[in-house]
């Protein structure tokens, strides 16, 4: 059974300032619930309904967590944002943040990414990438808001995000910086290296004047059509299929 | 001044059933009311606010419509899907469906594309890269849906959308047509064709049983993380450009 005080306390993750003073997170619906279990993510507390609760047993017994609660369909979609959820939502811990050493590879950096559904998605695509490092600016959307979290469909469990100062750390990376912008060079001809920062700028206005300067290589995907721009996190997964293809 | 009984009427094109009925479609807000008194589409009614009318007066005069009512915020809201609109909606009449014969290039094949924000992006992408023909199965959700119509940011003006038997189709091209799969071949080692069909499925099941056969080229974008797959309007926007990128 849960408790009304419980609901309410776990309801109110939906909200960025009780998720960051409580330094826990919500995961909705039985995929998502799954990922978060077969990570090395710490859950909370699991509440889940009976079906959910019987089918994956073995895989919940595994898992350490501080309580698990049998619940009906209603008193999951009373805590979680999904207006219906037949399975199970965790209360997750969210990590230490540090940031860990750059080791190779494409790094992802993202600056005041507002759309939390772009946010989810460009995880999702740099999960599928291998790109295990995303560094994002202070004023991107919060990671472990529940629509970054469902959009992401469980990459959040395998991309290593860190928010920090952009631009203090493109001042000092030693990484080549590959910035998108409309009007730079072609992709198409750029030999792109294996060891790069990749910076995307926010869906309204691009990469600011602030962090353009850290731009080595200002790079476009060439239009042919109409369209005034693309979707951010269609340019991202574009631009992160180039530095891929061109290692393959 | 809008009536109770026209603003019922607009607010009922909504919905695919009345739309489909009156053979009119809405679009909402400045940016997307703009794209359309400038494109060869026909303006039933503008429903403007006085700011909208004064600053755009020498356009509005040049577009012929039916009708053009001064309206106030609230109205915009009470027809329209947006939660706040102080700009325009406009009432439009669908082009009628004409199939125009293949000149050149890519066509797009989209089967059951169901989520409509995953629509509308995809023709935003199709128009980004010149794409200028999109071949829908009749599951796939409306293109005059809200959300369809704002997700796509304007290029449903450029994009020639048509509703057809895929599998018909399909059947009868003389073109090429590579399919998206989860296992096929890598799109990096491809020779693409200048001109071709390109089959993206829907986003639960991909290419269907009964569309599979009429794939002569399995494509595949290949992973290297952990996601399980990628978004679809991602997957398009990614192999549409390893056609562009072949022949730029």
């Amino acid at each position: 059974m849960l408790s009304k005080r419980k609901s309410k306390y776990f309801k109110s993750l939906q909200l960025k300032k009780f998720r960051q003073s409580e330094r826990l997170f919500l995961v909705e619906g039985e995929k998502g619930v799954l990922e978060v279990m077969a990570s090395d993510f710490n859950i909370h507390t699991l509440l889940c309904t009976d079906v959910f609760f019987e089918r994956y047993a073995k895989s919940i017994e595994k898992v350490p967590l501080h309580e698990c609660i049998l619940v009906k369909q209603v008193d999951l979609s009373a805590v979680g944002s999904y207006q219906t959820n037949d399975s199970a939502l965790a209360i997750v811990h969210m990590p230490k943040e540090d940031i860990t050493p750059f080791s190779s590879g494409l790094v992802l950096a993202l600056e005041d990414i507002s759309d939390p559904g772009n946010l989810g998605t460009i995880l999702r695509v740099a999960d599928w990438y291998g790109v295990s490092q995303v560094y994002c600016s202070h004023n991107t959307t919060d990671l472990y808001a529940p629509k970054v979290i469902q959009a992401s469909m469980g990459s959040f469990t395998r991309v290593r995000v860190n928010y920090i100062d952009l631009g203090s750390w493109l001042k000092q990376t030693e990484l080549p910086v590959y910035g998108a912008v409309l009007d730079g060079e072609s992709v198409y001809g750029e030999n792109l290296p294996k060891n790069a920062v990749l910076l995307m700028g926010s869906e309204s206005h691009g990469i600011s004047e602030q962090l353009l300067p850290y731009v080595q290589h200002k790079i476009s995907i060439p239009r042919v059509g109409g369209a005034e721009s693309l979707n951010v996190s269609v340019a991202t997964a574009v631009l992160i299929d180039h530095f891929a293809s061109a290692r393959a």
